[in-house]
């Protein structure tokens, strides 16, 4: 079984591309909706949130965990793989979406990448540290921190997610490929596409993000093995709203999510969602 | 000395209405802007993200803290009352903005008041249960979770906030008043009485926060002396940032933003803002 996790959302997206290259294979899926987003957050919160989601899929008994979050693999990647993968014969493992990203980016780019993605993401450049050790590309990143929550809220073809689109996209000059680098992008792909123009390529990193999990799986057996192609997903956020809205990113029918939420410090599950009306005090 | 307490930039659109009703009375005012926005935070999170602020401005010599936010106010106002305030006698005193809110609407509506604001202060039906301590007056709620980031990227002059507004507005059937219950919606004003019509008062509450507060003071003298009509800023965030947004709610120039963050379960004075750079490993 292989534990996929996201700050939302968003990485059913990649999680898609995986079952596609990987149909025979179990997945469980951790979108830690109700603390979502990450992306403007300090980078202590996304540590630990970061902790807490990647135990709760090693307890649920993957040996490997994809962060799907750009967020999260620009800012925690190393933290996590530090942590829990001390040594090459660990027991467990920790792969991330930055790498697959800037190595699509550098193989389709002539000179000059841009990236998009969260205020973190950008913020931590690790898309230009990971793509100055492939090649001599020049990038710029710019941070849309509008973008998602444009998707969340279920706007991306509107008039509203274009014009928003178009704004960012115009900071860009001369850039040649265009990295969506945040889980939500690809449902804005066509207006990414049209706010580019020609000449520019719009790369969305799922698919590659897909293909180098085949290649890795081939290269370290035993991590994980092939199952009935089941699909288990838990949220932290309310387990109806990411049924409906996880479908627009999965392209297809959520099975039941299961609600987790934290306690002292972990991801427990919960028997039902609580919903807290009025004032809370404790 | 009044602390005021808000999540973010927001709140300076409420201190500015309190300093012009108390022009020689000290401010200090406490933006959680590195944790914003609250809005679709669980409720545990808010309480811990309060209970720090609301300490940090008792360590500060604030014997009055008036919360600015709605979020906060809707959610967490009677935790930290019941927290902070055991009693009559206890010698500080924490307020919040909804019941003056509230007020304001059953004053000027003759039936169907609307109102606006993030998922957590609709969720939380705060409103509806303030009002109808007041009066008959039927309640709609509509959560508009993009119109505070939108306002913080700095674009509520645009036809992204124009468009934004509008689809909320058309959400709501028959008001004759719409309460703008976020603290960033007052510099959405001329895009909500376009999307009103003619018919519809858009609420704005924080001139009527400021008035009942003057009337609080007259009947609890103690907590706070007039001064020299000083403002200290603190920010959990980025202080640059922080300064140049700030102006748009204070209407004018801020002083130095001190930056503090949490350290362990506290807001500790930092010397600088950490800007982290690349992966983050502890």
């Amino acid at each position: 079984m292989i534990g996929v996790y996201d700050s939302g959302y968003g990485g059913l997206s990649v999680l898609r591309q995986l079952r596609a290259v990987l149909p025979r294979h179990d997945f469980i899926y951790l979108g830690d909706s109700g603390r979502a987003p990450y992306g403007g957050r300090n980078s202590d919160t996304i540590l630990d949130f970061s902790e807490q989601c990647v135990e709760r899929l090693f307890e649920e008994g993957c040996r490997l965990v994809v962060v799907a979050c750009h967020t999260v693999s620009c800012v925690a990647l190393r933290h996590l793989q530090r942590r829990y993968v001390p040594n090459a014969e660990a027991p467990r493992r920790i792969l991330g979406v930055t790498i697959p990203a800037a190595e699509a980016a550098v193989a389709q780019s002539t000179g000059h990448i841009g990236v998009i993605g969260t205020t973190r993401t950008i913020g931590s450049t690790t898309f230009s540290l990971e793509i100055a050790k492939l090649g001599p590309h020049r990038v710029t990143g710019h941070a849309a921190p509008l973008l998602a929550p444009i998707v969340e809220e279920g706007w991306a073809d509107t008039d509203i997610a274009r014009l928003a689109v178009q704004r960012y996209v115009d900071r860009f000059e001369d850039i040649d490929v265009l990295v969506l680098a945040c889980t939500h992008y690809p449902l804005l792909l066509p207006a990414f596409q049209k706010a580019v123009g020609p000449g520019v390529q719009v790369l969305d990193p799922s698919p590659h993000v897909a293909r180098r999990l085949v290649d890795w799986l081939t290269r370290h057996p035993g991590f994980t093995e092939p199952g009935q192609g089941k699909l288990s997903l838990l949220c932290t956020g309310d387990p109806e709203q990411f049924r409906i809205h996880g479908e627009k990113f999965l392209g297809g029918e959520l099975p039941r999510v299961q609600h987790i939420a934290e306690e002292q410090g972990r991801l427990a599950h919960r028997d039902r969602m609580q919903v807290v009306i009025g004032q809370v005090v404790r």
